[in-house]
């Protein structure tokens, strides 16, 4: 890594950097994101001539994070501009993630658009009309293909219940009554038929498997990736195209007949209860007064003030598994978290993406990134770059002092007495009370460090008014904090 | 990343842990660096039990420098610890860097020694002995060897000028009388015999190729990696074994005859008068009293205070080059920087590692770490984790507003009067007086923003004496700060 | 490779294989190649004991030639069994062959079907309405997708041309009256409109670009994979999908007006006339009494004499080019040759897998095997395969001493009589006459070695009636022939 | 693979290729192994108009089996020259086989040399001395490092015991009254102290462990790389350097003493007794008239007329480990096998490179290729090559009509009378009585069919005696041979 005197480079390197910068802008590349270094900081300076928007990140790894995101957010490549050797390689953690979220796909993104056969869908609309128990799953396939407007009609016309997966959140809003999120399990567990739309059965969908289904569940699944289709489990019909294009097809091959699911159906009755007794559950736990906070608490706050149409993106373990069962999206693709591959460290690349297509598209937007304390450790220094671009970016960092759980500062203090930190200190401890706020801070930001729901709803408040500035609120939580009671033993993740 | 109850976990999966943690004690591992995760969790504890000292950091990459750091510095491995998956993939840089300087390289790290022939030990010794204008380089591989004894030997007993490559600094120590670094380019183009130990030509070393070095210039190669001979340039003799063992032949060669290179020999004089009037130069430039300070008075009072025997730590592009001529190493294994790859995000992870070692091996021993300001943003989190675990590290960032240079704060306003900063910050530009210093407060250490001389010594002396906290010195230097002229028009590095 | 005592294999290893056996039974694999050796035997014979067809092979490369046709042509996946190491790498090359050709590709397999969004097939049919010189090209993609009955359907009724690609020949017969293959670089170059049915724009189809087509002809595209969309060229239509279902969706589109593309226009006159004459110039070619032989004479009595129904397999320079224009294919699936990546030693292992599938499907079909003479040697041994299982094919091995040209038997004695064979064999010419045909005597065989057109006439007709037997007719031609004069500079490849 | 009209190419290329021709050439490369195509053929020729002599070759794979054997004969590389894509792909095998075989190893082909450290020195010549049973092992290493010279004389000096690795044959003569080969089990087994001369203690040594070996046996590892010293057995010392240097060193350590290894103790007679007893039972099973024959009386008489300057290549299952231990090697570097990798396919690629060697270095040489059936089947068209080059081979086919053990016409027969072949004849069957000897015949080189002790003899005559022509004898064996019986039931490989 040489020093470089910029103003000294041969006319032949600007040439060739201008040639590439030319290639992008033809792409209609909008956004790039990385960190200069020889010999690459002419292509950063050429793609800026040309009216490319260069954003300068401070490790390649949340640069590639935030540019894989732009392909999802707008539909177009977000580009990633790296050197060579090490920056390539600090670089390959967001093209491994962007891949098992399927945003290199190259099938997803080609304009020509495919439908489904028309008996499969005739086939699929009897077995919808057969369903006594259905239910629709709306996936991030969904959200990328810009289903919303069908989705929703079938939804409403039919009269179905629904449930997003994580980034499907929104294409249908979450606030709707025929969203049975807060009754997941149940819903999952005796549905007799589930529409897939875009949604992979994998881990978070506990893979389509007994005994989280009926083991006579019919899938129907709409998805435009046939690699997609038939993984896990057998569906009773496969729907291949365009998830807009096929959802519509559905709309008119079931406005054929005059069926609707009855909203008074004993399934419909049951989803009802099941979700009012897990909201009042919830609301118990975050009405909670004992201190520190609990993670409903928290989240109970935050939902109260989030305004309907920001983005939403959050990584951490139950921070970001808990965040998303009470944090309502009303908008599709407004929500990016860790994603299938679990990645840690996304959040902050993620957070900068979306700031600056909220910035261009839907100025006044809002980018609300809920982290846990361990996953703001991995980019955390990327707070330089929100204030040095001045995005509007509120970060939440929910704290409880470690990884799934930490110490409170007394333990810590006591384990500390007699030895050699590197031996006692539990390897899912991080230092308790932590001042991540001062990272902001320290670099012209606002900064809140909060312990009470009152704290908590003043900072929301300030950092929602004023809109000059990004604002980090550190939340100090229960450092053993745990989720509420199960039903079943298998029950190990969320069960609304 | 599902949540984990971490008491509830299997028998099976902690007694594999207690096999692998076992097998790494067996090896002799004392370091492990990482971040937990499902499922290798267990694995650290497991570690810890045994008495293996665990590190938990906050970014794999960032982990896995440290642990490659470890192996350098105590000739046994250390482990790097991550989750499957993503975890993996940011450990990439680390090891991918670890891998260009050599230190995976089990050759190099095998119990036994091997020598040079015989033979080519007489004839390397005639070589030197027909010298006129002789050169020791003395590199990494030296140091790694443990030869500072045999070397240091050599070079007062012969009374031979030497020279250290970056890591090489402190075989022999930096203020020897026979340490030519002060004019390094004059010692390279002029001398008609150089003897490598362990020293690559590299583009550190300019390939050894002219107008940098004489076109008949001798080499003689000391290496244990046969790869290494012969690389650039044709040696004249080749030494194959362990560097200390084939120092010691070399000695027990050159001592049957009476030789000595003649110490007021014209080579001898043409090069203490370049180091004196290179001295002079940086001497001038360390005492401008013009604000904002230049790298050379800021390396200039650091030296002043830095203690003899602390390991000093760097990256970034000037900050490492300039800071690698003026501060001075007094013993092997001392130094660590981002080598010959050029790996910006390295030096945290380095000083992590070499703290351990220090608090074990030599305490009291300070570490001091010299970062650029973009570097330091590679891994700045690591911060929490150097007060987490409170360790014996004073952070020196030497702040420039950007990479290679940046905005002081009024071309900054003016610049973003007007226009959305995506499109008008220059890619090299950082946010200017940035308070890198709070990012240590944020976690209980010392924290100082320096802008002049005085301020500068007195967070120094300030630092050094309060052995119980790391600190960290934000340094203000002049954002379009510059080198000192350059005598040829090819020195486009380092020409002392 | 240690020996082994078969019988005294554990029952652990005998159940394990039968595991892998049973799963890949429950694939519906039918059939296995491969070569046994530790510890993969057990597999072949639990394979058998299912009721999966084993077929040992000579060597890997073969092996997995074989195995990735069997996807083609069978529509489900052939197995591939080869020990670790070694025997995987031999196996690479068929991987890589497969994945260039889109066998392994899982979005072409699946069973739901996809169609063509309505706007876009009322757009396609629009432009091949407005067509002044409209040419239909059939791939691959449409034998694989079994569209035969429909695309003959808009050829015949829309009175098309069209022009098959390599192993797009045999979806609509070769010697269907509409096929302009005789006229091939004339339709191309001036067709105003074309249609691509599963065809890719590679270099068998000069990429779709001047001066082999017209600057603005329009392409439609009908492919099920939307990565091969918008290839080199942009398309005026692209129509994602089932390539049969597309075309039916265009037959039903076009079917609405009484439009028909007039036989007896300009376009049609002009082709015609050139496959008048381009026939002619081949017969002349054909008939030529001069001895050696040269390709058109050969492939003129092949032909005369190939069963309607056989599976052609060929692979080599000119043989495959030029046997392609003479040889006619009148059935789906029916035609393998080397392929996009031009892979030299598929041959054999075709040829296996095509006898394997016909003496299945359609006893009593013979596979026709046309393989150049330095084609034939890279997997000549599997002739010892054929022989041992008995199968269904004969050999044709056009000789011309060499790769791509060689020496006549007087050269190269002249050659050698003053030198060291490897300083002056050029490094094209292989043995002159070599008796290949002795190598399918060595396994119980037939052989033939033919110098003239009647015996080449005589041992076709011999080796055809003989259904016991496969046969090798080694055919011996000019070691200089060369292709009929081009028409134009640029016509490096075949022009009719 | 487009067709070629070679005198059109343009000057460009040919400049390129002679250029690549001529950096071969000054790395002295002499052989080039390859397959022409476009657009590697200008590379042979320009390689060829500088002197470097040009194999054309089959299949890629056996080229590059070939081109890597030729660093090992001759300390050069040797070039494989084989056409993008495919043809790399195919040489991929060769590749590996000779990276398991250390033979891209760098460090083991540069030319200076290193010597062990003389403590360590001293301490191996200690144990040495305090042995009760002492043995060497000669290892490929021994042979590559061309050690032949000292350690014979360290055998011959110091009446020590030895045993040949596979390709360490011949380094001191096989018929050596020292060598220990018809004791093997037994030496390995009660040594006390084993010196390794560049042998790894892998499968084919039983990797060092009981019950195979002595658990307290001290072993003296003499090795050029670093990595291999400790590899599953700690040793008593390691010597580090060149083998043929440090062999040197022990003799002149050893030589201070007068000390020699007692050649009447009671290792030597019972080392002695075992070989006795084990030759007879050999000479038994050899002298065996029942037809067909077993592995013993075809090696017995082979061993009978093999020429003592011969090079011996194999490959097989039981062919190459019997063979092993019956045909002995009197020259270092005078065998090739499939080695520690166990590659099946790697035979005639290695005898035509070592003919390529005899022919040039040593006129006059046999190379005797010692094959499998199954083995010949994976590059048998190389015999083209064989006589196309009229290169000084015999070829021997131990022929048991399959792999490990195949079926007699007989039982073929009856087999097949029922049923489909695919599913009735075992994977490890081959066609029987396969007239392999005709695929010699087939292009002009002489074939032998022999089925008794008197025709092998008559056909190893004539085959020898007829220098003008390559031949292959195809020797029918007992297709269900087994070995002779073992004395321990871990005996699964050879016990002599």
């Amino acid at each position: 890594m040489p020093d470089s005197n910029f103003a000294e480079r041969s006319e032949e390197q600007m040439s060739g950097a201008k040639v590439i910068a030319q290639a992008l802008k033809t792409q209609d590349v909008e956004y790039m994101f990385g960190i200069v270094g020889i010999p690459v900081t002419e292509i950063a300076i050429a793609a800026q001539q040309l009216g490319i928007k260069y954003i300068g990140m401070r490790n390649e790894q949340a640069a590639c994070y935030a540019a894989s995101a732009i392909g999802y957010l707008t539909g177009r490549p977000g580009v990633c501009l790296v050197v060579s050797g090490p920056g390539l390689i600090h670089a390959l953690g967001g093209m491994a993630n962007a891949n098992m979220n399927c945003w290199y796909a190259e099938c997803c993104m080609s304009p020509p658009i495919s439908m489904a056969e028309t008996s499969a869908v005739r086939m699929a609309a009897s077995v919808i009309r057969n369903a006594k128990q259905p239910l629709l799953i709306i996936g991030k396939g969904a959200a990328y293909a810009h289903a919303e407007e069908n989705i929703k009609k079938l939804v409403e016309q039919y009269k179905l219940p629904f449930l997003p997966t994580p980034m499907g959140k929104g294409v249908v809003p979450d606030n709707h009554p025929n969203c049975v999120g807060a009754a997941r399990s149940r819903a999952l567990q005796f549905a007799d038929v589930i529409v897939l739309f875009g949604a992979r059965l994998n881990w978070i969908l506990h893979f389509g498997l007994p005994p989280r289904y009926q083991p006579d569940v019919k899938f129907i699944q709409v998805d435009i990736c046939a690699e997609e289709l038939g993984n896990n489990v057998k569906p009773a019909v496969t729907l291949l195209g365009d998830i807009s294009a096929v959802s519509k097809q559905l709309l008119e091959e079931l406005d054929k007949t005059s069926w609707v699911y009855p909203p008074e159906s004993k399934w419909w009755k049951s989803l009802r209860e099941k979700m009012k007794s897990n909201e009042a559950a919830s609301k118990e736990l975050a009405s909670k007064k004992s201190l520190p906070m609990n993670y409903y608490t928290v989240f109970y706050h935050v939902q109260e003030q989030l305004p309907t149409d920001c983005f939403v993106v959050s990584e951490g373990a139950n921070t970001m598994d808990i965040g998303r069962t009470v944090l309502q999206n009303y908008l599709p693709r407004h929500r990016l978290d860790a994603g299938t591959f679990g990645t840690m460290g996304v959040g902050l690349g993620f957070a900068i993406a979306a700031a600056m297509v909220a910035k261009d598209r839907s100025p006044g937007q809002w980018v609300i990134c809920v982290e846990g304390d361990s996953a703001f450790g991995f980019s955390g220094m990327e707070v330089e770059t929100i204030c040095r671009y001045n995005l509007p970016i509120i970060l939440l960092v929910v704290n409880n002092n470690g990884i799934y759980q930490g110490f409170d500062m007394n333990t810590w203090k006591e384990t500390l007495k007699f030895q050699d930190p590197t031996a006692v200190i539990p390897p899912m401890c991080l230092l308790p009370n932590s001042h991540y706020e001062q990272v902001m801070t320290a670099f012209g930001g606002k900064g809140y460090f909060v312990e009470t729901p009152e704290e908590l709803q003043k900072s929301l408040r300030l950092s929602l008014a004023d809109t000059t500035k990004p604002s980090l609120i550190n939340i100090m939580i229960e450092p053993q904090a745990t989720r509420k009671a199960q039903d079943f033993h298998w029950l190990t993740r969320s069960n609304m």
